[in-house]
């Protein structure tokens, strides 16, 4: 099997066509279906990494299993969050994109949000905590992003959103709980599924739920008999408590090292969720440690603790992979390189 | 351009066949020429991985040039090294062969000639310093090296190996001031001269030259136009100095953070060098720092210091590489996860 240049396809930034326009049918108001999931992939080609796939002997040996993880830490902004922004950016009508868009996210989406909405020349005010973390502000502002700082409260975020919106006339795009992130973070299985044959199962990590209920759909509508299980923080455990008792239970300032999953599900995610998702397995803090670890020694490179959520479950045992081929989504790469949680 | 399916090709371990020996034709006692360097690329083909070459759009932007990194972290081992021992120990005809090999080193060569051993299915003797770090001598454990620890002298190690040799009739496999060696480092700039067209440089680290000089042989052969470009560590500038003034000026006991690189030239090594590379220049310690970080962060790959030390470079503005197209030789990326260099 010969490979390899690995190019990264480095978009322009330029405006958006009236394609965009045209291509907007439909696809914000119901879960999505495979043909929107793939209008998706098509809108936002020009603009992503078709991201590569890479495996590891070592760490198969460990979990005597065949993974095959997906590099979004190597995606745009450092993170999938970058296909579902872009998705949604690109889905509106030009009459709503020239009026902006905006966010509250202190995240990996405040990040895509910016880059998507310079793509498409519109403005994008992203709501941030005050005691957001200086470099995350810059990296926000890097893109252009105009931020507004509120107070670290969840109330403070959505009065200073809703004060935006109406000010702007802004769009709101939520970091998960829109269908049109949802179909763009379902992109990134789509990629998954057509470059490696015959998985038995794909493990996506649990935050808010937007990948993996994107990762769910595009599994069930291509491949239904593979197993689509994600994986969670012990100590932000809602997705897995809200699966098992078929309602939404949220999590209340969880403390987690995997700090993208610190969010709830939301009442557009968590029906999709519970439709297509075969298992949700919780973690220990330890193991998500662990497994960033030795994924970044092994490996050789850089993951975030959210995206080594689901390889701690092998490690922690919580998933028989025994023989198993198994697609992992590895979510993103943005870390604090000064202050690594194995480093005291 | 469409990519990627960046799948390692994890080659079985299996004793070498008979061919070894009959492709054994002159190439140990001379400088390699193109024919011994695809011979090499064809022997190691099954055992080693054709690295990705990575792009970057933020570090492109930051010199102002197209950078294309040839990802040897990648590599089995985590770095070039395996290349080279994997040509030597294959190359030896049976009868040597069964004698084993024997090296010293503390470094990754001391993981690449244990492997490369273990392909071949003979014993590979690995003198190391007393003061090795425990994870180093595990790592050579690991793959199956017979480990003799030494005093932490030069004196000390030669003559261990030299006892080594004498009882076991071992082959001594130097790191880097052997053709065979030579011979398979030049087979990583073969795979990235096929990947990458048009380019106007190829720069690499220098440490005791294998690296270079096969890199510079190569791209004399295929692509004369080509300039071969080296970046050492200001602390440890012996090949800078040697290439200066035409004869190998030893370097004693340097303190760099690049610890792949305190090694000086060879005999064998340095006419090839000082023939074949244009140009040799030096870079702080805080250069390689900031270069080693910013590929981590942008890249989201991990590097060892010695494979910062190229685009350390470039950071320090030592190279006019503007408009350029710029192949760069990522040599490796073990590095002490515990001991970053930017965190106290």
């Amino acid at each position: 099997m010969r490979s390899i240049l690995f190019l990264y396809i480095e978009a322009g930034i330029s405006p958006a066509s009236g394609n965009c326009k045209r291509m907007n049918h439909n696809n914000s108001n119901s879960i999505p279906d495979l043909e929107t999931i793939r209008q998706a992939a098509l809108r936002i080609k020009p603009f992503v990494h078709r991201t590569p796939v890479l495996t590891c002997l070592s760490l198969n040996q460990m979990v005597h299993a065949e993974l095959f993880f997906k590099c979004e830490n190597f995606q745009k902004v450092g993170a999938f969050k970058f296909r579902g922004a872009t998705n949604a950016v690109l889905s509106l009508s030009d009459e709503e994109a020239k009026r902006g868009v905006a966010t509250h996210s202190s995240g990996n989406h405040a990040q895509a949000l910016a880059l998507a909405a310079r793509i498409r020349g519109i403005k994008a005010h992203i709501v941030m905590p005050k005691n957001s973390s200086a470099v995350k502000i810059k990296a926000v502002e890097g893109y252009g992003g105009n931020i507004i700082l509120c107070e670290p409260t969840l109330e403070s975020r959505e009065e200073t959103l809703a004060q935006v919106v109406k000010k702007t006339g802004a769009a709101f795009i939520h970091p998960y709980n829109d269908y049109r992130v949802i179909a763009g973070q379902g992109t990134c299985a789509l990629e998954l599924l057509e470059e490696v044959e015959n998985l038995d199962m794909v493990m996506a990590p649990v935050g808010g739920g937007g990948l993996l209920s994107g990762t769910a759909l595009t599994v069930n509508y291509l491949m239904p008999l593979i197993k689509v299980i994600a994986a969670e923080p012990e100590t932000a455990d809602d997705a897995y408590r809200s699966f098992r008792e078929g309602k939404i239970i949220p999590v209340i300032n969880p403390q987690t090292i995997a700090d993208g999953l610190r969010t709830s599900l939301g009442d557009k995610t968590f029906p999709i969720i519970i439709k297509y998702v075969d298992r949700i397995v919780t973690v220990s803090e330890d193991a998500i440690v662990s497994s960033m670890r030795i994924i970044w020694e092994r490996m050789k490179i850089v993951v975030e603790p959210s995206a080594a959520v689901p390889f701690a479950a092998l490690l922690e045992n919580k998933i028989d992979v025994k023989g198993k081929r198994v697609g992992i989504i590895l979510s993103g790469g943005n870390v604090d390189l000064d202050k690594l949680p194995w480093i005291d």
